[in-house]
């Protein structure tokens, strides 16, 4: 049973651990009454407020490689992800968790770099970094957790799109799947700060004014618009067309990365009919891009008015990770 | 770029999600404002409570091999380890939430059993399965987020042992890793329900009880007394001393065992030194083990005073997983 006796392991969690507690506390949360050193963290949410909570799984291989993704941008990528949820709720975040399952012949160099893009944008985003877990796995995964909250009852859901409502993107879709297209293509692509593919941004400033100025329903485009949009349609009970001429398409972008690449980490919303909005919410434009229409006697919910004016299904194929190459 | 194109992988994580969906239904708890189905689930926290969020990831190989666990009890471990976080801080579940990492080829038969044991003590014990994440993983990795709630700033920490307080444990010790000791020697061994190596319990009403007579400092015993009791005198910056005659031992355990083996998921916790206890809380045995003392010029928190009633340095040695031998 010398499994009990030895402390070297124990010894490197902790470690690893305090190294964490320290950094946490540069990304202070006023509603953190207690982070990381507990059984449990403490949130205090504030009055007459809601709790989010939404968890995103990074494993490497599946939605990250090491040749292509630097340590720092795989931190605020996995962030990203959680932050972009509370986003689409209309939320603002909290604090966030961290569960990292390491190979132990990771360089210490890696998980160092790791740390600093998550805290960075920890700190960025008011989403203290407040507790987690650690362990050995053969391939590095990394569980994120993000908590925010919303005043009660008014989070913006997927299922309060109407009939009649109209359909908005923010910024520009496909630019996350066209950096992806040339990776996969063998391009070398330097992994910039402004390029959403490697730091892409939660749109947090944008949903809070969507959920205050009487969005209907909202989701974040992390699986791809196809998808995506079908799930507003599937929670809501309603379908959509969604014109292909009208759609704010990235640089480098076509339309089938438009419609089916993820990872834009945009907001997809629903507004009532005759509701105005400006051009730009947050500094970021936002498009119309369709209409929600009644349920109708087809399993397709969604479909495309393509580059002809032609109406047919747009099937929901989205967002398949890196699943055929690992 | 066929990885946006096709649709197999997404249906199978859609049809996976809408079964645990479905599963999810029979496990509500008033705080779930919106469980599964949105970017984010909702939670209402009671008034003038606060909220308890805690990670805990089980990775084949480390924390679990499937040879010696059947499914059923991965799950109940899984959410178990949560579950004793929460009664380490005198709180009630609310809400847990489940990443899920899965090698392609694993049987489905697995994922439901799995899916069961989870599913079920979440029922009993009130933490309501709420959301989650699905991925493919080359080993099983679980990652369990476990929400509760506690009222306000009465959460019982690690850090309120004072010198004087006699120090308590819920149960008996050691009997989880006399049980992992047998298998590593090869000894078959029925996962029976009532064994605490497979279907651990979280001492959950003990641990509500203790926060409202007193429990000055609390944790759970997740790696082992040497390594939790060293946990509560850092945080409280105290000594202890632990008497090795008082250790109630679980059949089959022996010191080493009581001292340093994990995962028997009793309550380790402090009180004043004229606090009455009855001699069973919540229908769970006590048994006082030792004192807290001032801090001294010693780098060793934790003294054992043995069968010979000599006194000496304890280490931390504790809980190791499965690490050497995976």
């Amino acid at each position: 049973m010398s499994e009990f006796m030895e402390t070297a392991v124990v010894l490197a969690e902790r470690k690893l651990i305090e190294r964490i507690r320290r950094l946490a506390q540069t990304t202070g949360h006023r509603g953190v009454v207690r982070g990381i050193g507990d059984d449990a963290a403490i949130l205090q949410v504030a009055k007459n407020h809601q709790l989010l909570v939404t968890t995103d799984l990074c494993i490497e291989g599946v939605h990250f490689r090491r040749e292509w993704h630097p340590a720092r941008c795989v931190g605020h990528r996995c962030l990203t992800r959680g932050l972009s949820d509370v986003a689409a709720m209309g939320g603002e975040p909290v604090a966030c968790f961290l569960s990292l399952g390491l190979p132990p012949k990771l360089p210490q160099r890696w998980v160092d770099d790791f740390l600093k893009g998550l805290v960075d944008l920890a700190s960025q985003s008011g989403a203290a970094l407040a507790g987690g877990d650690i362990s050995y796995a053969d391939k590095i995964m990394i569980d994120i957790v993000v908590t925010g909250q919303v005043p009660a009852k008014k989070a913006v859901l997927r299922s309060g799109a109407r009939s009649g409502d109209r359909i908005f993107v923010t910024g520009e879709l496909g630019g996350s799947a066209a950096v992806l297209k040339q990776l996969y293509a063998g391009t070398q692509v330097t992994p910039m700060k402004n390029n959403r593919h490697f730091y892409p941004v939660a749109r947090l400033d944008a949903g809070v004014w969507l959920r205050q100025h009487g969005a209907t329903a909202m989701i974040d485009l992390s699986d791809g618009l196809s998808v995506d949009l079908a799930h507003i349609c599937a929670e809501s009970h309603v379908h959509a067309t969604v014109d292909a001429v009208r759609l704010p398409m990235a640089e480098a972008a076509d339309l089938v990365l438009a419609l089916h690449g993820g990872e834009d980490y945009e907001l997809l919303f629903t507004v009532r009919g005759k509701a105005k909005l400006p051009s730009k919410i947050a500094g970021v434009q936002i498009t119309e891009i369709g209409e929600i229409q009644p349920p109708a006697n087809s399993r397709t919910r969604v479909r495309l008015r393509d580059l002809n004016g032609r109406v047919g299904p747009l099937k929901p194929a989205g967002w398949q990770h890196f699943s055929k190459t690992c």
